[in-house]
């Protein structure tokens, strides 16, 4: 039998264990282990990696505590708009959805775009049309709404002043999720989502429904998700870049993951971090912000949560 | 003084002299020579290549023969969305929109999104509400009607179909342009637009818009412009793997252009092609269709557009 493995992240940034209570990383933690036990439990049952990695997401897009599906952040309309995407590493089939509202799960829809249409990339109100004809769940304005996001919110709406989740002078973190799997089958998949920026405008769109950028998976080399500063990974391509480092360079999933975060991103100016795996199972959790959300299981007997640098 | 080098496309498909009037041919040729005309005049008098890019493609997004910009292709309610990307190889700022109507040159708006936002990627109302802050031009419904395009919406209109320009049982062309330049400080810029599918819906995005798939620049590579079935240009990533096969492999920029349009995209059953240019001036025209609409000039003597294969 193949290897299993899992990994997660609940975004990345300046996670300090003083801004932190006990009672609050405690939950945390039991929302990324949530997550984790949802998406590995699938894998033990023979399920697929993207299944699984659905699986851990719509988890993590479902607990308040992250920025993707209910727990998004607000943008300046006061109003939330999700971004997600999906990749298997067997087909390099993906799918993509942006600038979307009112959808209980995104990371399904993105899904739904994979299998169900002649696309790769749909946004906005078409992408809300395609989620009613294949039957998406949608949820009402009170079902995302968070009484700490909303604060978020009022503190800088009208200000022209936008935040990754939370405020570079407090705490501040980039809101995104994302898991990556290798299943029984040997096959890898990688899934991220996210809420964006709080007060966000313009239609701005980060790295999370990109591909190659925020996301990226190919059997041949790793499966990556991505959290950060998402204009720098656009430009930075950097999901696929751990890929080409990996297929052409030969470096391993580790060497690449640090070459891509702790250099060529920092060398732009971009910080977050990400999460990788590869065919045989290693795992990767790279950043170079002072904490990410994460955790990963294995049937080599490792399964940790952890927020802080090691 | 450093070499200077133009290369433009006007998308690439299923373009047959069989199917093409000589006088339509001449009209084809007389805009790609325009629009090289027009950026190179700009290299020659000492502008940088982000310029240069900029200018050849507002000149075919100018000419309605070109699906952008005017010209651009109706979509599934009848109205135009359009797309395009520019990205500098010098900084590695880029600039991004999608889905946006009304505006003359979405290149130049673009470009705003690099020069004057904090931004990547905006797009749809959003990315229109910028563009009226910034002071884009914008045109009318009659300007960007045509009757040719029109037709074509008509033909197809309510049938759930699309498609890429031109239909698959006439002629088949995937309707984007692009140019790459080298200028005499030695940079290297790439810049994409595109007006998408015909009858298009669910806000379906392509590859122009996306950094790393449809477009991508990168001085220490090369700078790359892309048309064809979209959705596997996102899969593949396909500009930025060029730039990973010269960096990464040690390839040429001919030897990793052919490599990724010959082999790694037919693989998954992508076609289309591209074109690119590195920092010494070289320049591949690389497609795996039966044409692509295309240009090049350089100090070194070249200077010629053609539209079948050689």
């Amino acid at each position: 039998m193949n290897n299993l493995s899992l990994a997660i992240h609940g975004g990345a940034g300046t996670i300090l264990k003083s801004s932190m209570t006990a009672e609050k990383e405690i939950a945390y933690k039991n929302a990324l282990e949530n997550a984790l036990n949802a998406g590995y439990q699938l894998l033990e049952n023979g399920a697929s990696s993207i299944d699984a990695v659905q699986r851990a997401v719509s988890e993590l897009e479902n607990s308040p505590l992250f920025n993707a599906g209910k727990g998004s952040v607000f943008n300046s309309e006061g109003t939330h708009e999700m971004d997600a995407s999906i990749m298997d590493g067997q087909t390099l089939n993906a799918g993509a959805v942006s600038a979307i509202a009112g959808i209980k799960n995104p990371i399904q829809l993105a899904r739904f775009v994979m299998d169900k249409s002649d696309h790769v990339f749909l946004l906005g109100k078409g992408a809300e049309d395609f989620a009613r004809e294949v039957g998406c769940e949608f949820q009402s304005k009170e079902y995302f709404y968070d009484e700490f996001r909303y604060q978020q919110w009022l503190e800088i709406k009208g200000t022209g002043k936008f935040q990754l989740d939370h405020s570079k002078t407090k705490e501040q973190k980039f809101g995104t999720v994302g898991a990556v799997a290798l299943d029984q089958m040997g096959n890898i998949a990688a899934a991220t989502s996210t809420g964006g920026m709080t007060n966000k405008k313009y239609g701005r769109v980060g790295d999370s429904p990109i591909i190659g950028a925020g996301n990226y998976a190919n059997n041949e080399t790793c499966a990556v998700s991505c959290t950060g500063s998402g204009e720098f990974f656009i430009r930075g391509v950097v999901a696929f870049d751990v890929s080409c480092l990996m297929e052409y360079k030969g470096l391993c999933l580790k060497a690449a993951c640090h070459e891509v975060i702790q250099k060529r991103l920092l060398k732009i100016g971009g910080d977050g971090g990400l999460i990788a795996i590869d065919k045989v199972g290693n795992v990767a959790l790279e950043f170079n912000t002072e904490g990410m959300y994460r955790g990963k299981r294995t049937n080599q007997g490792v399964n940790e949560v952890s927020i802080y640098k090691d």
